[in-house]
C-alpha cells in the first residue's frame, strides 16, 4: 500500500521504517532535513518538500500525521487538503484529544475526506518492532488500511473501535491507567526505601517481573531503570505529563467517574514539580495560629 | 531435598505437586483428608499423621508451612516445634504480616531452629507450574533449601532479599502495587463504560495485552474476565482485601510516605462493600442545612 507519513520525528520514522520493511510504498515526509536523511540512508523514500511527497501517489491517496498533538495537526491537515480528493485518507497516529479528532473529523467529512484516528502504544520500541494501536473512524477507510495496522502492530495488537474518536480516547484511558500503575510502582518502592530492610531494587523488580501478579512491560521498565542507576541517585523526581492523564481526569469529572487513583497519579506529578508549595504554608500557619505549632521559617 | 509441607489447600496442593515433579521428597500433611487423598493419587506422599509426616525424614528438616495468615501459623509452629532439633528450618510460605515473621524468627532463634519467610506470588498456576518467591531469613538456611526454591519458581522468579521479614515485606508492598494497579484499570474501565463510545472490552483488553506500555498479566485477566461476562453483569463490583493493602498503607502511615494512589484503592475496596454511606449523609445534610439543597429521602 502507498501510505504517505508526516512527520519523521522518534515515532514517525520508526514507523516509516516499520512500513517500509513490511513491504509497504512509504512516502516520508518531514520539514527540517536531518530526519529525511536518516531514513532515506535506511531505503526509505523520503522528502523535506511536501508538494513533492504528495504528487508520489499514484493511488488513493493515504497521509499518517506523526506529529505533535495539538495546533499543528490543524496546520498540517490545512497544507495537505487542498491535494487530496474525497475519499483520500488522513491518519492522525499522534495524542490528539478525542474531541479535537471529532471536529477534524467532520471538517473533512464535508470535503469527503477520511479522517482515522489511530492511538499508539509501546514506545519506539513498539513503533519500529510491532505497536499497540487502537483505531477510530469510519469503517470503509479503516478497512482500507487494515493491512497497513495490521501489519506494523504486533500480533493481536491492532483494534477497531468504533465512530470517529474513540481510537484517541481508548489512547487517552491507556494512558491514564498508565498514571495509576506508574505511581502505584513509585509509592510501593518508596515504602521499600523507607523501610528496615535494605533492598536491591533491580533485583526486586526482576523478581517481580518474573511470575508475580504485577509482572509486566512496566515493572520490566522500573528494573531497567534500576539496573542503570541502582538508587536512582541521577535523577531527580520530577515528572512530566503530555495532556493525555490530565484529559482522563477531565473526562472522569465530566462523566461523574470516581477515578481517585488516576487522578491522584496525576496531582503527584504536578506536585513533583514544585519545590514548597502554597497549601502547605497555609496549613502551617493556620496550625501556628490555633495551636502555637512551629513554624518552618524561610 | 526432603521437603514437608503443611497445608495442602489451593496453594500448597500445587506447590506440593510442584516439587513433587521437580523431584523432590515431599512429605505433605492436612488435618482433613481429602486435599491429602488428591495429593496420594497424583503420587505425593502425604497423611494427616502430623506426627507420621514428621516421622519420615532421614535428613535435616525442612517444614514448609502453607496455611492461613495469622493465628494458625503459631499453632502449628507450636505443634511442630518439639520434633524439631536445632539447624531445622521452617518455611512460612503464606501471606503473614513481618512484624509477625520478625518475632517467630526470634522465638525460634532461640531453639536454634531456622525460620525463613517466603513472599510467594502469581496465584494458583504459578504455584504449580512456576512461582514468583521474595525470601528473607539468615542466609545459611536459605542457601540450603535454594535449590527447592529455585525448582519451584519461574527462572529468575525466585530473589533472596535479607533479613528475616524481608521477603513477606516485599510481599506485602507487591500486594499493595498491585491494589494500585487494578484500581487504575478498574477506573479507566468505568470510564469507557461512561464514555460517548459503545467499547468492546475484551477487545480493547486484548489490543492492551499486546504491545502496549500497560501491558502485562492483570491486563491479560482483565481480557480474561470480559471474555468469561462481556459487560460484568453477573458479578457485584465488592472487592475483597485480606490483609497485605491495609498493611502496606500502616507502614506507608507509619513511615510517613504519602502513598496516596494504594490507600485510594484500599479505600475504593472498602467503599464497595457499602450501600450508603455515613460521610455522603452528613455531607448531604449539611448541604441542605445552609443552602436548602435536596435531600435524598429513604
Amino acid at each position: 500500500m502507498e501510505l504517505g507519513i508526516i512527520g519523521l520525528g522518534k515515532m514517525g520514522h520508526n514507523l516509516a521504517l516499520n512500513a517500509h520493511e513490511k513491504g509497504h510504498k512509504v512516502y516520508g515526509f518531514n520539514r527540517s532535513i536531518e530526519p529525511v536523511d536518516y531514513v532515506k540512508e535506511m531505503g526509505v523514500w523520503a522528502t523535506s518538500n511536501l508538494e513533492e511527497m504528495l504528487n508520489q501517489f499514484e493511488t488513493r491517496k493515504v497521509i499518517w500525521l506523526m506529529v505533535p498533538a495539538g495546533k499543528i495537526v490543524d496546520v498540517v491537515i490545512e497544507e495537505i487538503k487542498g491535494y487530496l480528493r474525497a475519499d483520500d485518507i488522513i491518519i492522525d497516529g499522534g495524542n490528539s484529544n478525542y474531541k479535537d479528532t471529532v471536529r477534524r473529523y467532520n471538517s473533512l467529512k464535508e470535503l469527503g475526506i477520511n479522517f482515522v484516528d489511530v492511538g499508539t502504544s509501546g514506545g519506539l520500541e513498539g513503533a519500529r518492532n510491532g505497536a499497540c494501536m487502537m483505531v477510530g473512524g469510519d469503517e470503509e477507510p479503516v478497512r482500507f488500511i487494515e493491512p497497513v495496522l495490521k501489519d506494523i502492530c504486533i500480533e493481536n495488537g491492532y483494534g477497531y473501535f468504533g465512530a470517529s474518536g474513540s481510537g484517541h480516547y481508548a489512547k487517552m484511558i491507556h494512558n491514564g491507567i498508565e498514571y495509576g500503575m506508574m505511581q502505584a510502582i513509585g509509592e510501593g518502592f518508596e515504602i521499600l526505601k523507607e523501610s528496615p530492610y535494605d533492598y536491591n531494587y533491580e533485583q526486586l523488580a526482576k523478581v517481580w517481573s518474573n511470575g508475580s501478579v504485577i509482572r509486566g512491560w512496566l515493572m520490566e521498565l522500573t528494573q531497567k531503570a534500576f539496573s542503570e542507576d541502582s538508587h536512582l541517585e541521577r535523577i531527580r523526581g520530577v515528572v512530566g505529563s503530555s495532556g493525555e492523564g490530565l484529559w482522563t481526569v477531565e473526562e472522569a469529572i465530566r462523566l461523574g467517574v470516581p477515578a481517585t487513583v488516576i487522578t491522584d497519579s496525576l496531582y503527584a506529578r504536578y506536585r513533583s514539580h514544585q519545590e514548597d508549595t502554597f497549601s502547605a504554608k497555609v496549613v502551617a500557619g493556620l496550625r501556628n495560629q490555633f495551636g502555637g505549632h512551629y513554624v518552618v521559617k524561610k
